[in-house]
């Protein structure tokens, strides 16, 4: 572990090459750093004192100017360096200059040493296990957060906050997530939780002042200013968290009173700040953030999306976990669906709702406007007085043991919040006299899982009309911009480097941006010259709907009657069983599935200090494709 | 108070210039500092977060570059600049190159920033209150350390800090003694507790871990080794010393495990190390510790003097304090004292008892052993069976209503004290290849009040024959050095490096310092070659003695019984009465005694750093002297 290491961001290929050789995971420094010492005892010739002791044998495997120790690891070190014959681990923190000793443990227990990631969502809050001696994902646990009694999104929460004692119990709901949550992966990991030493967490402004329990009443009144954009590391123990008392809690810097460290935390996963090239990105939380810049200057700004894409606010959603429907496909006889886990179905989570949405309006099921036809005869909808829906899962056969629906008022909260980014996305790009054309590259972030398909987001509008190939999704990158920060002391000094640099541009105040949101309000768009390419799609489902309809209504009525019947047979697992006979056919479907995967593990990767074990499991999946279509080649000789 | 400028510590002339404006205190940087900030409210046009928006005001008055806050602090920011009407005062403290603000408060309290210099002793706990916004010191409070209670020195105290559970209640009753002085100076001045927002501390190696609850155990087992000699600054709430909670305090680095702080600190308070001039510090406390060098090379080490020297373990012994006997005349027809406070007698401190044992030996009443002469007819002396003693003050003219005496067991408890201080320096100096002879410059500390005879202290053999105008009485200066470390960072700096640089000595391991050890335990020494001045004095008296031998023992008894009944009237006040007729005489009078108020003031000048108020206080000393001389003229005329 060498300091002053220069570390590269923007290339994973370099990542790629240095991995090769696991041994030498030189380039990152995470948050703290765990080094076993065999101190020589003292004698009369050699009368150091225990600490200046310890001070020299640390300094003899780090040039460290200025060390420093808390009182109470001073207080155990004399009894301490005894009981262990000398031999001690020792848990270093830089911070300022100054290298803190924060714990001291009998033995050599270098290898113990475990951090956590922190995405402190409005509505979901994500913890990742990382071992921060090898870099390595143990886990990752989701929860909803349970700030959520207390309002559904920020400002509610705010108001609520700002009353008498209103707070404390706010803190503590956050607290107590986090608690569960490392609970949760210490449990299933089988260490202990003094073992985790640090953590990182990012989040939006509002979040981060209830997890330190700083007054955000200031932030929604008129000029909008929060407590601060930059936090002070605390300790575990001032928040209340039982980890190592004296582990390290950085919240990652905040640019404005509605962004904040998430999207820092999201430009340095995505490397937006490393590259000339100008990208934008998209995160799709309960608030979307837009950033948009190089490396030479970023602005950004921030548009209440509502939770919908975290599944949060419709009458089946829910989070991208086990048992959520996470891709959709409409055929004629049915609805093709997959579900995470490949578990009975729960509710739909954001990327299965865009898929949905993209399905019903290209099926000609929905209208523009998201309306479902009333002329509609799909087997899947039902018209109701109140209100339209479409099931998607029935009773019977969802894990729930209630139909699992889309209502109209679902398709009218996820247009509203993909009007809400598009729209403060355009206004963010001409706002620099630029356009969605000029940007070389997009990435689109949030709580989706390891799954989006771009090109749906684009037929619904979310998304700009844009080259596919431009656009990468990159997952919760606030996560990974955690990790990141967690794992690399540069990094942390980067993200604070981003937060300063970033210039907010307040949409609120902006006359042109609610003119754009009306107009995003249709599907794809009022404007159809804006998405061609959906344009294109639409006018061929045109003809094959009119096709059909010449088939009269009575073949239609039976088509839909048994895929009605057939709903839970039409999982994607139930795909491949279908052309199970065909043994070149199975190996085709075989390989587009791993090549899925790929893809999947691939857009899951974070874009920097991915850790060995996804690029070996990246790499299997390479192998085992050459593999198959070498198969397939031979069986079609 | 301007950052970086450089502070000379070795020149008291430079210092009395700089003294001339007041305004201009800009030569010391206080531990902590408190600013008073009136922050431009936010506006849409400004919407800086509370946080960065005080960095940045701040930053407006001073240069600095890294800047950080409490999590208490930030939590109470944001109601706290509302209700203030953004009118707040921060205080700030410097460590490892980052500004903390420590504490805000509101309105503009930048006048009311106080800290405490302390002096832990083995015997004795004093503390000063200083106004770290002027320098000044404010007063003085000292009691026994209540310590005493589980042992009388140090190793008594390890041995019973080592037993189970043992070490809280030493810990304990020093942060009790703390509490308590810093309750009696608050109260005092009219402060409050939460003004204090800073404490240096000095002490020996043990008293500091105690004070920590650092584990001593290892300090008396060889081989001799502390938890530390470098410590950490704490806060208040971590000592449970209840200040500010966020106050900070610092505990002076020692130098091994039986020199602490409190002789850095001396050497600080004396300037020997900005000196080329080789000097010697002697530091008279429970711990006798010598210090040894120049601007170049530091050499000390350290002996066991008990704690005689203040007052400890003596019959009568007690601090310099209000009642103690702080000099003794013996004169034919009676004995002469002066009372601290002038106030009835309670004891004899320190300087007393060195002035009496000279006194003693000088008119022949003890012989150079220390024992009562068989045939001395003195009237104070009181021959007993079990030992003989010397009547100071009779019980009906005693502030306690019990006789003043001064024992034959008290007087061997002085010799071995002198006797391990003047063997300790001894083999110190010879170590380096010098002798007493060599030497240019000697400070003489200890917890003496504001006198010390020089002459009598060589009499006795506490200090060698040396001229006394090299000889300078610095007072304690383990409380003037922390208040040195109080008052300037850059002194504080300078300690460490002190510390840093000294060698220590380890005597015990000397087979030479046991025969020096019992060579000075006679009055003045053994070889009496060393102090020819001692023997000219001792036959200047022998033959006054022997005169008054020849007028017989009829004379001298009824002279001893008019002075015994005369002791209450034989104060040092009733000995200027004795002239009051004569006005030359008077005034001549007058003189000598502002004189020896101006040698008392000088001597109790800390070498750097004196309050404008000392400076002040010496100029009219010395102008009142040349006034009453003038006079004196005048009348001559």
């Amino acid at each position: 572990l060498t300091t002053g290491t220069t570390v590269s961001y923007s290339s994973p290929e370099k990542m790629e090459k240095e991995f090769t050789d696991q041994r030498e995971v030189s380039y990152y420094h995470p948050l703290t750093r765990k080094i076993f010492l065999k101190l020589p005892p003292p004698d009369l010739n050699d009368t150091l004192p225990d600490l200046e002791r310890l001070y020299r044998e640390i300094r003899k495997k780090e040039e460290i100017k200025t060390l420093d120790i808390s009182l109470d690891c001073l207080r155990s070190l004399p009894n301490l360096l005894r009981q262990s014959n000398w031999e001690i681990t020792v848990t270093l923190w830089e911070h300022n200059g100054t290298t803190e000793i924060i714990h001291v443990e009998p033995g050599n227990t270098s290898i113990n040493n475990y951090g956590i990631a922190l995405d402190v969502g409005t509505t979901t809050v994500v913890a990742e296990l990382v071992n921060l001696g090898t870099g390595e994902v143990l886990g990752v646990s989701a929860t909803h957060n349970k700030q959520i009694h207390y309002g559904e999104d920020v400002i509610t929460r705010i108001i609520f906050a700002c009353t008498k004692d209103g707070l404390p119990p706010l803190n503590n709901a956050i607290i107590e997530n986090i608690k569960q949550l490392i609970k949760q992966l210490v449990d299933e990991n089988g260490i202990t939780k003094e073992q985790i030493t640090g953590i990182v967490a990012a989040g939006n402004p509002t979040m981060i002042h209830l997890l330190l329990r700083l007054n955000p009443c200031s932030i929604r009144l008129e000029p909008y200013i929060p407590a601060s954009n930059t936090y002070t590391p605390v300790r575990a123990s001032d928040l209340g968290i039982d980890i190592l008392p004296q582990a390290v809690i950085i919240c990652t810097h905040g640019v404005s009173s509605y962004v904040g460290g998430d999207i820092t935390a999201g430009i340095l996963s995505s490397g937006i700040n490393n590259s000339s090239q100008i990208s934008v990105l998209l995160d799709l939380g309960t608030n979307g953030e837009i950033a948009l810049g190089n490396n030479d200057w970023l602005v950004c700004c921030s548009a209440s999306a509502g939770p919908a894409f975290e599944g949060g606010g419709l009458k089946c959603g829910m989070r991208a976990t086990t048992g959520a429907i996470q891709k959709v496909i409409i055929e004629d006889d049915g609805v093709k669906l997959s579900i995470i886990g490949g578990t009975k179905a729960r509710g739909i989570c954001g990327s299965g709702l865009i898929d949905l949405i993209a399905e019903l309006f290209l099926n000609n099921i929905i209208d523009p406007t998201g309306k479902f036809q009333k002329d509609s005869v799909n087997p899947h909808v039902r018209h109701r007085e109140e209100e339209s829906e479409f099931v998607l899962v029935s009773a019977q056969e969802s894990d729930t043991g209630k139909d699992i629906v889309f209502t109209e008022t679902d398709i009218a909260n996820v247009i509203k919040s993909k009007a809400a980014v598009l729209s403060a996305a355009k206004v963010l790009i001409e706002s620099v006299g630029m356009s969605f054309q000029d940007l070389d590259r997009m990435f689109v972030a949030g709580g989706f899982g390891n799954y989006l398909n771009i090109e749906r987001a684009i037929t619904i509008g979310l998304l700009p009309d844009f080259p596919p190939e431009k656009i990468q999704f990159i997952g919760n990158s606030s996560l990974s911009g955690a990790r990141i920060e967690l794992l690399s002391r540069h990094a942390l000094e980067e993200a604070s480097l981003i937060a300063k640099k970033m210039t907010y541009f307040e949409l609120s105040v902006n006359p042109q941006f609610m003119d754009e949101f009306i107009a995003a309000m249709f599907l794809p768009h009022t404007n159809l010259d804006l998405y061609p390419s959906v344009q294109r799609k639409s006018s061929e489902n045109e003809k094959a709907s009119e096709n059909v309809k010449k088939d009269g209504a009575t073949i239609k009525k039976a088509k839909s009657d048994t895929a009605l019947k057939s709903l839970n047979t039409s999982t994607a697992q139930n795909i491949k069983q279908e052309s199970a006979d065909n043994p070149s056919q199975e190996l085709e479907n075989e390989i587009e599935e791993l090549k899925a995967k790929l893809a999947d593990s691939k857009a899951a990767l974070p874009m920097h200090d991915a850790s060995p074990q996804q690029w070996i499991a990246i790499e299997e999946l390479e192998d085992k494709i050459s593999e198959k279509k070498k198969e397939l080649k031979n069986l079609k000789k």
